[in-house]
């Protein structure tokens, strides 16, 4: 291995006299950076002028640190008192960081060069005259750079360079006119959240590792159920990696519910599962039915009215048929917010329905739980409060960085007992501390990720309230843009009326076809409209918005609007992008 | 809603003139806060002097900013010119940060005070004077602090402060002398990568909103592949939430590959499947078969020898005893790194015995796989490469933060067929790149954590040789402990012979039980010791280290160790520590 050696260090003071003391202008580096940032200036400065860093407790200075134990690192070397040093990188590796001896002061540089990159991203992110993306093929990427990994180790200029390299290439999540997705969006308090998750680096199986996280987990999954509307916020629940994952565990515990011994027994000791879904609910409905062995075939998709929400009458009719043939319904999974349309089925007809026949009620809200939080719109999931179980997920509607999907279950203990396998080498019964807290045993994940800090830390700095204004407003954009272009020439809506969630979707008809009849032909070049539209945004950089087919509808863009930096400006801009890059269609 | 308004900045120059130009001080901090940094220097320096940012393609000094486009935000507000701002974050909130208009300075300054707090926290992490955890009982933290979740905003003086007090309680699991857990450490590299992908908040779905990202999944995935041994690295793979999905993804598929029927029909249509595993596998085999309908009866425990070990012969009696009962096996997964033990399964007699029967053969390296990184210890996974599907987690031996675990396949294109519904609204088949790069449909997933950038860059920073030797010094480290443990007074072995992997399982017995006959009293007596010691090493806060117990042992350490941090001096501090704690038992 290559190994810098020493010497890789180059000091000096600044007037050039060597003797860090007299460097008048060092220290008013420090004394500028201690006001400026408190912490970096604070750190740097202790180590420049080899001081031990204070401890938090003590207001004295210089505390001794040597104690009784024994020393951080077995050399020698001190850090130097010069007053400046000019990195080098390329004279640096990573075995030149912590925990390296004297790893201190390269570390800190080189995290906050990191810091540095990042942060200028984060600005670009936020800047209009920046491209959303900039656009390479696959292959050209591939040649461009070289992304092998290699026996022999980077120095850190290289990997700085690759950290501005891969940022380079990155579409700006956050940029006010990306819409390309459910989750958009760059939130401050969410990202300084994400960045203290991952230097925490724990996992959430026990309280024994990750105590603060696990109570916070507990404090928000109480909030999310009160504001479901669950009795004193009680019931049960985890963040699980994406609504996916959310909508499978809740089919696994409805099937648990029903048929306890399917957990020791598998699908062969109990009667044929059926599960209802609308026709334009996720797919992910269809993907855990596969994985849990149940079957696609077993999931039936219920008809839906012309805005895409679900028709109970279809339903009781498909549950009628189905108790018929001797099969057992075990789940009705209603949708609060459609991918496509952004529907939202009736959750009170569903849950009569649901109490009828006995059938585990559940509310995929992983698009549509945001709107919970507000006064205006939440009336759009009334009758959430009678389901089983909820996803909801923070990282769609609310900004949360991802991932950070909730699912809510109103029984408790019931993922306990579903999941359960008693590890004793994690779960150890004769603890010193309330075991209820090792909350690992819920889930189907061993170690996991902790998800919830980012959303509590954003819902301490922004407030029920600061949820509610973003949710506002993303929804009076997205009626801004309906009311734009309802009637405007080269528009037509997938649907009439206005739209219940942030959801907006229309065909851009170029003026070659507005002089068509509405024929087959039509159809087939309204089809390639979007599909060119959407790649000219990418190759240009200057927007991006998604597109799909449904049903028998081609190719229509399905704009939505969660992204906090959005303005009505950026609607505008839309537009006009759409019909600059698609005139000549 | 809380609104800060205007006059929460406080500026002034540093000599008090109010004149900016004039502040010599100031002028001298840029400069060397740019020669130190690099950086935020130049980001802050040209805000607080109103320069326009530089871009990176150009050298010119002041490029015009202003374009043809729309500024950045509606507003008129300027930038003030004053040198230096003291933020009062008090008067500051979430909304005032970006993508609010002005928001630039305040965002810099909070992101940079976040980055502090950090900062500090990962240089402490590796001091050995401070504590591993400030442990604190769960109610005691409730009652400590106001964690709930409210209507109205908190300032980002408060922010900041949870950030501290977070990390206060957040158990140091980069410390020199946290060995709690399979995952330990801190990489700076890898912290690094992992702030990176925050920044980034995308998702792996699709190329169009992640190409840097999937690009580097799939050359990382190759690489670990060739690792394996499959030739020129061909098969598939995906990284997922931990091993415990990874695990059940490997089940799913071997089902799939066998009776690709059931995914539509379920288990209904197929026959009684059992899997095989030892009785020393990680319990996630269990969950995967209760989650996938197969049921916890169909997986059968392998007898282990006295190490830990899968005994061939037992393997084999078994699938007889399955088939002739009508049943199908479908599944072994062999455990290369057994939680407890660190135990090696036979890979190549149990791939003989899954050739011969026509059986899916998985292995579960998850804590094993690091070993294929040295050329001294990767024998103890030969045979290996004749697995159909191999569970790695680089986020455990080689010290990549949490999470990152990958699935291996050998054959290609079978988690596509497995898993893919082909959603429309995201897989367009009418895109304009090479669809083979949109990977999602792979998964369960739908939205899926960019996990590989962590592993990657790392992997750029060490070399394999890195890995390597990170490796070789921690086998070394466990290897010291057992050398000196073995033969020492008041510890006995729970297995003969040096560890194969990192994991030295020992009992502590303290003097007043050493008198003992072996009898079941000094049993239950020897139960109790590894707790109280555990409890009494969090509650100093001076090390961790985990317990279980395993069949007929009584709870006994089990020390790993794939720290980089952690030196000699440490395990003789475990040492010294556990007779400490203990001595009086």
């Amino acid at each position: 291995m290559a190994s810098p050696g020493s010497g890789f260090w180059s000091f000096r003071s600044e007037d050039g006299s060597g003797d860090p003391e007299n460097s008048g202008t060092a220290r008013a580096w420090c004394q500028v950076a201690q006001k400026f940032t408190g912490g970096i200036g604070n750190k740097l400065c202790a180590l420049l002028y080899g001081e031990a860093e204070k401890p938090e407790e003590s207001g004295g200075s210089q505390p001794p640190r040597a104690t009784s134990r024994k020393a951080a690192c077995a050399c020698n070397q001190k850090p130097c008192s010069c007053p400046k040093a000019d990195v080098n990188y390329a004279f640096l590796h990573a075995t030149d960081l912590l925990p390296a001896c004297d790893g201190e002061r390269p570390t800190l540089a080189f995290l906050q060069d990191v810091m540095d990159i990042l942060l200028q991203y984060v600005v670009k992110s936020f800047d209009r005259s920046t491209k959303v993306i900039d656009f390479h093929y696959p292959n050209e990427l591939l040649q461009e750079y070289n992304w092998e990994l290699a026996d022999q180790p980077q120095n850190l200029e290289e990997i700085l360079m690759h950290c501005q390299t891969t940022l380079k290439y990155a579409i700006k999540t956050g940029h006010p006119r990306y819409f390309n997705q459910l989750s958009t969006g760059l939130d401050m308090v969410g990202l300084a959240a994400d960045w203290l998750t991952s230097t925490a680096n724990t996992n959430m199986f026990t309280y024994e590792i990750a105590p603060v996280f696990v109570l916070l987990e507990y404090v928000t999954l109480k909030k999310m159920r009160e504001i479901i509307g669950w009795p004193g916020g009680s019931g049960d629940g985890i963040f699980s990696p994406g609504g996916a994952i959310s909508n499978m565990y809740a089919m696994l515990i409805a099937r648990f519910k029903m048929f306890p011994e399917v957990k020791e027994k598998g699908m062969a000791a109990v009667p044929r599962l059926i599960a209802f879904t609308s026709e334009h609910s996720h797919f992910s409905l269809k993907k855990g039915a596969a994985a849990l062995g149940i079957g696609t075939d077993s999931v039936i998709l219920i008809k839906c009215d012309e805005r895409g929400k679900m028709i109970p009458s279809d339903l009781e009719r498909r549950i009628l048929e189905v108790k018929q043939k001797g099969f057992v319904p075990f789940l009705v999974s209603a949708t609060a917010g459609t991918t496509v349309y952004g529907a939202f089925d009736p959750l009170l007809a569903v849950a009569d329905i649901c109490k009828k026949y006995k059938i585990w009620m559940h509310v995929d809200a992983a698009w549509g739980g945001g709107l919970l939080m507000s006064r205006k719109h939440k009336w759009k999931l009334s009758g959430v409060e009678r389901a089983n179980s909820v996803t909801w997920n923070p990282h769609k509607m609310m900004g949360v960085p991802l991932q950070c999907s909730a699912l809510l279950v109103r029984e408790e203990g019931l993922m306990q007992s579903c999941n359960q396998m008693h590890a004793s080498y994690l779960f150890q019964q004769d603890k010193h501390y309330d075991l209820s807290y090792d909350t690992g045993d819920k889930a189907l994940q061993c170690g996991r990720h902790v998800d919830v800090f980012k959303l509590w830390l954003m819902w301490r700095a922004k407030g029920t309230t600061g949820f509610e204004a973003h949710i506002d407003k993303c929804l009076e954009l997205a009626e801004y843009l309906y009311n734009i272009i309802k009637n405007r020439e080269g528009y037509e809506m997938v649907f009439d009326g206005k739209p219940q969630h942030t959801n907006v979707c229309f065909w851009y008809v170029p003026p070659s076809l507005r002089v068509l009849d509405d024929n087959e032909e039509r159809m087939s070049r309204l089809s390639k409209v979007a599909p060119v539209i959407k790649a000219r945004m990418m190759e240009y950089g200057t927007t991006m918005v998604s597109y799909q087919p449904l049903g028998d509808k081609v190719n229509f863009f399905r704009m939505v609007i969660s992204n906090p930096a959005a303005t009505h400006q950026d609607i505008d801009f839309l537009i006009e992008e759409i019909e600059r890059l698609g005139q000549d269609l």
